[in-house]
């Protein structure tokens, strides 16, 4: 594992796409977000994703010069069509948007069809902390999760972000609706290793922590069973409905052809709500309250990307060998 | 268990309310909501939970008189004081509020403190898909719940409702943070079963699907382990920020006094963004390719509450008899 510079990726990936055809200042904002989200440890959805990304624009998933378009403007709720452009780029300006929207009426919310994968939904949560506001969105994905009773996917893992700012440290918490992703599958599995719990089914239909018996069956679990399995299809109805986009069971399954989809975005303005200090009295009680007596067993959404995030810039963010030589082909 | 008609049992809480003070339409409102949990199949919030609240009356933790007063106007979000009034009034009042503002604003958000326990919190949201509208809610709880990585409650269950209106049968999600109710746990232990699948840990730290060793260990597990845990503690950040009032580390812990709750109310007016015969193809599409192929199998959130509702309206709303007695002496 390589270490590089932050910087050095940012701009690394920046001429990667200008170098395609995007607008120099697009790119830049586009790079930022993936190196940002490797800097923060997300690594399946920063720069190790990043190839797949450039697959989306090849095969005309993701269309580089497509900016977002309001469409219908309805007081403090907006649907907006994201024209198939970069998924990240529609996400952050949906986001930018809400905000701008709670400014004026306390609270915004963007519904946005016709997107493309986000890459890391944390990335909206944090944005949204940074601002002072409190945050909420989701987005979501083609079928990878059946319902709670069902052997075959049907539902999306359409995870959901919520965020809190805080000066200490944003609350930040991303999750999916299943209990592990198949990147998180595929993780355990390399390193021979069981989940610690159930983690879906096997292809007889017991409960598992065999990452490959999941992968075999496709089977993963929704987090609380049915709960997770009704809560998933909550949020894919709602996505579709407030964006009049398409919902799960209408998005092209293949992985690299996952597009169209449909995503909420919500401010808050916690600023004009109440003063700072109350909020950050309040928000830190919590935090306290939740972590007291158990230090370091008990951790709160979001507290590990600070400090991984610094130890990433003070280090240098870890790239593989073989992609970082890829990329600088490119 | 007898069977007693809807309108029987609410025209009896209406009387022990009014008999104990309340004004008589607001009395009428209490106690129709209680019937029509009771009706909906919900039975640990219905009329088995008016004796308990009754109580709450008599402690003083409810203030029968007391209905929620606007403390703050910000457009298309207010905040509210809910002065420690009947929980399942304030919350319908609060609900209605937000469906009023999001005539206006296109979305509505009103956040409540100094409230009290709901009772079913899916009262509210068949309350907006009523309307037409989407809704979503959620309370802050007493501590019930360890965080995950800890063996002490410091989180709430905080249950969270979803609900998109259909004419076919409102989708309608109602589920707390934690996989099993302390009710849900009482009941599997009096029918001598093992729950489904785990819900909580033994004294000794396993995990366990034996209901009285999670009673014993007062440790119930939090939906998907560590991410329920995490959505527990930003539904009640959300909550406690947005509403000024009190967060879950906060709310007295005897059970007959939590009190000065914060909740959260969020109405979309849907009829406004588009029109309703495309909502209801999408919804109906939506709920369509869950069920598909596994009718029975599969439910959708809200599904058995509508056939509950037929069956008890038809039959009489089941009580049991020692209840109804003693209601009737009162």
């Amino acid at each position: 594992m390589l270490r590089i510079p932050f910087a050095e990726i940012a701009s690394t990936l920046t001429a990667i796409l200008v170098g395609i055809g995007f607008e120099r200042e697009r790119a830049e904002h586009c790079a930022r977000l993936f190196a940002e989200t490797t800097r923060d440890g997300i690594y399946s959805h920063g720069i190790e994703r990043f190839p797949r990304f450039l697959e989306t624009i090849r095969n005309g998933t993701v269309d580089i010069h497509a900016a977002p378009e309001c469409i219908q403007q309805l007081g403090a709720i907006e649907r907006w069509d994201g024209r198939r452009g970069p998924g990240n780029l529609n996400a952050w300006s949906s986001m930018a948007r809400a905000i701008e929207l709670s400014r004026e009426h306390g609270i915004g919310c963007v519904a946005l069809a016709n997107t493309n994968h986000w890459m890391r939904g944390g990335t909206y949560g944090w944005q949204v902390a940074d601002t002072g506001f409190i945050g909420v969105c989701w987005t979501n994905t083609l079928a990878n999760l059946p319902p709670w009773g069902a052997s075959a996917p049907a539902l999306g893992n359409n995870p959901l972000i919520v965020a809190v700012p805080r000066p200490a440290g944003h609350v930040v918490l991303d999750m999916a609706m299943s209990q592990f992703s198949y990147g998180a599958l595929a993780t355990y599995q390399q390193k021979g290793r069981l989940l610690p719990v159930d983690g879906g089914f096997d292809t007889a239909g017991n409960l598992t922590r065999d990452p490959a018996a999941i992968e075999a069956s496709q089977r993963p679990l929704p987090i609380g069973y049915w709960k997770g399995s009704g809560l998933a299809m909550m949020l894919d109805t709602v996505a579709a409905l407030l964006s009049g986009g398409l919902a799960t069971h209408q998005i092209p399954i293949e992985p690299v052809k996952e597009t169209s989809l449909s995503q909420v975005f919500l401010a808050f303005n916690l600023a004009r709500l109440q003063p700072s200090e109350d909020s950050v009295r309040t928000a830190d009680a919590i935090v306290d309250s939740v972590l007291a007596g158990n230090p370091g067993a008990v951790r709160y959404p979001g507290q590990q990307v600070l400090q991984t995030r610094a130890e990433n810039l003070a280090l240098g963010l870890p790239v593989r060998e073989e992609l970082w030589i890829d990329l600088r082909r490119l």
